[in-house]
């Protein structure tokens, strides 16, 4: 209910008299349940939650605070919606997320007596800023994290496939306790850890091979987002010494999260590392994303970005670098932006040696 | 190669010049890789795919027979296209999906030069429609599925843990190649069976109670989806009569799959079933859906469905019922309709005993 309130104030302070919320992860985020299909968030009266017959009685039971109205089968919630709207007598209305077809529908019915603007970044300025219970479980997705990341240590070996691999690290997350994964889990080995989204496949693991580990594990819904690089065997003096440069610039790029900072200037941090050691063409993508109940969500730490830090933001600090036909290296945390310095949610495992 | 040419058979026809892909899913069905940013499509010349420096590589190596442009980090590839639209003389241009604010971009910079409309069905008609290494993705998605299931029937004692008994699915479904989970495993235990989209939490799994467990493999990003219910123990008499309903309405609708079909009739022959044993307000969904790249897809199986089910389409067909306090009970298979029948992909298991 924090939530809500703290969304009337924002939407209010805009001159909003009331919020729309229809993208699925925003319901979550204020509902605390999945499976709305909708909530009107008037000014001064409860948020009313739309929902069809198969997912009312969930509604009902974990919808606390909530007036819960059940959608017929055949019906649009948006004509509901409309007629709520025309009985608030609303004016102006804030929605978060709405697809062409659905815009064309409610501006439609609305015609001049609802103005409807599209404000996603009210809600965002809210989910940037964790709050206590968010942080509980922020903490316990990575710590899930760590314990897949300790198990790769543990069963990489030559021979091994990547999916394997991947197979070993979702169950060690999931047995204690993980939902399941943040998204897809990247196990890439020899030429495909050059491609920083490849996935895994059936390919084995060869001796001297880089591997690019990039996981996450999910606690009631928060995900987390961490990846390593490791050598099955000893690393070649040209792996260790990229390896190094990477560790360094992410380490040098954490070093400078803190409230207050630009988003573009922690980029800069690790993206100055690696240019002085002449591998910036190689680092394709931004520093890091924020994360929460989305794996990708804001603030982006790339060159382009203008927001800046603040407490309660959790990021990833992820710089990499890729070589095709030799391989890539990315070293990946999720961190906790508190005001003077940052925290890492995730962290061990700096080494790129397995030896076995 | 061929799934482009049937898309420029389909807009042809229509009278379009050309077709922009923007969503994700149908970028991976047209271009055969994740990551593209978009796809254009003219009618008469190889399609372009642009992609952002993240994925160049990728798309090199996996986008054989398409021209690859490279995105600059800082680059809106709305002004790409635009330019590449222009140059085409494109008068009138197909689109699958863009969000409000890309409409409004597209269409501002294009101004009257250009005519757009969105036509996502085009696409979704080729895709309803599953070739031949569709089905074999779709056969291999459904037999790790079954395997998965098997694993379920293993474990499920008194005691254990919901979120225990998905992972020892999801592992034993990794471990023999599934990409990952088509959605949110479900392990609803007692009362939370009665949830249809409950998930799993870290309940215990008492005896007697009845066990909703819906999951789903995947193989080469296709999605598998198979439901079945058990109880840890003996089923009551109560348990058991409500099981054969649901089985017998399965079972009845399964038969009565075939191309031509009426999507509605299909959900009507299980409806009839489940009506006549007094129980018609409990199934409070639709019979099924279409199952592919998405879990999701067309075509839906409902009482408001307008669709007739067709050659290659892959449904689900699973009815439930569902009481609140004393739980649900939902059986489903993954379903290929071919000419005067459907096959199931997913079977077995259609018991809701499990002694130990």
């Amino acid at each position: 209910m924090e939530r809500m309130e703290a969304l009337r104030r924002s939407f209010a302070k805009e001159g909003f008299e009331g919020f729309l919320i229809c993208d699925e992860v925003n319901l979550l985020y204020f509902t605390g349940f999945p499976g709305a299909a909708s909530l009107f968030v008037p000014r001064n009266d409860e948020g009313i939650i739309y929902v069809y017959g198969v997912n009312y009685e969930q509604a009902k039971t974990e919808g606390e605070g909530f007036k819960i109205e059940l959608l017929k089968r055949r019906e649009d919630y948006t004509e509901r919606i409309v007629a709520q709207l025309k009985s608030s007598k609303i004016k102006k209305l804030a929605i978060d997320a709405l697809s062409l077809e659905g815009y064309r529908k409610l501006q439609g019915s609305l015609k001049e007596e609802t103005k409807i603007e599209m404000r996603e970044k009210i809600v965002w300025e809210l989910r940037k800023s964790k709050d206590e219970k968010e942080l509980k479980f922020m903490r316990e997705a990575a710590q899930l994290t760590c314990r897949g990341m300790g198990v790769a240590y543990k069963v990489i070996k030559p021979g091994i496939r990547e999916y394997e691999v991947a197979a070993e690290i979702e169950y060690a997350m999931r047995k204690d306790g993980s939902g399941g994964t943040a998204f897809e889990t990247i196990v890439a080995s020899g030429v495909r850890s050059a491609f920083p989204h490849g996935g895994c496949t059936d390919r084995r693991i060869r001796r001297g091979e880089l591997v690019v580990i990039d996981i996450g594990a999910t606690y009631n819904y928060y995900c987390s987002d961490m990846t390593r690089t490791v050598v099955a065997g000893k690393p070649s003096a040209k792996q260790a010494r990229i390896y190094e440069i990477v560790k360094q610039a992410q380490e040098e790029a954490f070093q400078s999260v803190k409230s207050k900072a630009e988003a573009r200037e922690v980029d800069g941090v690790a993206r100055k590392v690696i240019g002085e050691a002449g591998y910036e063409e190689y680092f394709v993508h931004g520093l890091g994303h924020g994360v929460g109940l989305q794996v990708h969500e804001p603030p982006s730490l790339n060159q382009e970005s203008r927001e800046q830090l603040d407490v309660r933001n959790t990021v990833t600090i992820e710089p990499g670098v890729y070589f095709i036909g030799f391989g890539g290296i990315r070293i990946e945390d999720t961190v906790l932006v508190h005001k003077g310095k940052g925290e890492r949610l995730t962290e061990g495992y700096y080494t790129p040696t397995i030896m076995r």
